[in-house]
């Protein structure tokens, strides 16, 4: 950034560049922008209607942070849920980083934690069942979201994902050739027919980290910038990167790929329709059981087979 | 590569490592190897039936050169076409390398002056047509090639088009959402129904870069390692890098995405049908004058307006 360099809109020095905008920008005209780009995409597509409860899950990252402020600003009371998943310091990070966003500006948070909740830790499932942790991680915490969404009266499920993240998953899908995932990358997923499978929406899915990272610089939002220590060996940061080097030199690719993905499709994935339920939990399956409750089940026998006691409830690095 | 690494296939020490293939190869097998994945390749998406002559496109780099190569090796005999630009140096070496390699293994070698076939240069018909370099010099290229096999009576043009360009250019198309080109990326494009346009296939379409360098490598081919001076600009390198990116953190992405696209569909694109030709050349068109002469007409027509000679028939960077 060149330092005589002015604000687009207001002719002030200008802090930010976003060369996909062709935009430089102000601390004060970047927040007004941030928050115009958001509101936008939350009408555009439909996201949210006049009252209605948003459970929203916040990591400590910055854009589940700034997803928690923006909405806010926006005139909706979103509450924060983080799922603790004990892992040392980082997970204590987490919370701490969540609760000081929720204490500085009176957000409403609630922490669970998660393998208590299970009765096994996350880990014990993923070695149990021969998963990759972020599989289960990731598996659970939608099972739960959607539990709690229901149970705790909420109407919708909101995450923090951002452009960087779905461009670099569409990337990923169109690799791979994974039709079936991409029919669901869309900025809302509606709710199931029996209301079993909460409605989720994105409300930063058309805004690049480079935007976030802005507008959490201009709020001096005290986000967590590590990554969990857990996801070594996963695939979508080396998408992300990609994506990044072609955004680099080719400024805007990340958000025309991304439009003339969502341009081809009609609307958002059709509503599941839903006609069997778990056993054990009631969740919606297509066989007898659900998939959590398997993972479950498998997990409590090796670790009997085993003979090892559970490590959940506990600190998971002790 | 490690100094004590084995030959998959013989045991003999190994000189050459293609992760993507798991495979270890030594210079003897890398050749066997080379030659079987080019035949099958080949044989697969029926390129060519025994005694079809072939026109090769040959630039004197690596692809095309390897190309020629393999293909005499596999019996077949095209003939190198090579279209000199008279872009000084850069080309002098490139039209030196061709006939390096037509004198050492006997081939056959034909070189054309472009700019004096069109009697101004692709320089000048860019700069008429405000059009980039590199799209006006493909496109006249693609025009002569239809002609000479034509009227020299070849059945088919090949090109040296390898794995690592083909995929690069299929992100690129996926990243812009140009479902229309992306239709015709196949190994083989059929003659078009009066035999116009004819037959395009591409030898190497399966065969990555590094199994092209290791093949020139064990043949000692002298190839001219240098890019075009007029390819500044291009965007075809940035969606390569990106590419080789994944590749590295992922080896196998470039194949498996490739075959993934070319799995969905149902064969080559169809063969075309032409209804209008020329007025002036006779080539095939959609309106009264083709692409190519309208090209040189507007530029004949800049020429004397500018008043400038031309520069076709000489070199370039005088």
């Amino acid at each position: 950034l060149h330092p005589q360099m002015k604000c687009t809109r207001c002719k002030a020095l200008a802090s930010f560049q976003f060369p996909f905008h062709n935009l430089k920008l102000c601390e004060d005209c970047l927040d007004i922008f941030f928050q115009k780009h958001v509101a936008k995409t939350i009408k555009k597509y439909q996201m949210l209607k006049t009252g209605e409860k948003i459970m929203l899950g916040v990591s400590g990252g910055k854009d589940s942070l700034v997803a928690w402020k923006v909405l806010h600003d926006l005139g909706y009371t979103p509450v924060g849920v983080h799922f603790d998943l004990k892992l040392g310091e980082f997970s204590e990070r987490s919370v701490t980083a969540c609760q000081n966003m929720a204490q500085r500006f009176g957000y409403e948070l609630r922490v669970y934690d998660l393998n208590a909740m299970l009765g096994v830790t996350v880990q014990e499932i993923a070695w149990a069942n021969r998963r990759p942790y972020c599989a289960v991680c990731g598996g659970i915490k939608r099972y739960y979201f959607n539990m709690l969404c229901k149970k705790e009266g909420f109407d919708c499920v909101a995450t923090g994902h951002n452009l960087d993240d779905e461009s670099a998953r569409l990337l990923g899908n169109m690799m791979r050739g994974n039709q079936r995932y991409m029919v669901k990358q869309w900025p809302l997923t509606p709710a199931s027919e029996d209301g079993f499978f909460s409605k989720k929406i994105k409300p930063l899915f058309l805004i690049t980290e480079a935007e976030i990272k802005a507008y959490a610089k201009v709020h001096g939002l005290e986000v967590l910038g590590e990554i969990c220590p857990k996801s070594k060996g996963a695939t979508s940061p080396h998408y992300k990167a990609a994506m990044n080097l072609m955004e680099q030199h080719m400024p805007g690719t990340r958000r025309s790929f991304m439009m003339q993905f969502l341009g081809e499709k009609d609307g958002p994935p059709q509503a599941e329709r839903l006609k069997s339920y778990c056993g054990s939990c009631g969740y919606p399956t297509f066989i007898e059981k659900c998939s959590h409750c398997l993972l479950l089940d498998r997990t409590k026998r090796w670790l009997q087979e085993k003979n090892i006691q559970t490590l959940a409830g506990q600190d998971q690095s002790s």
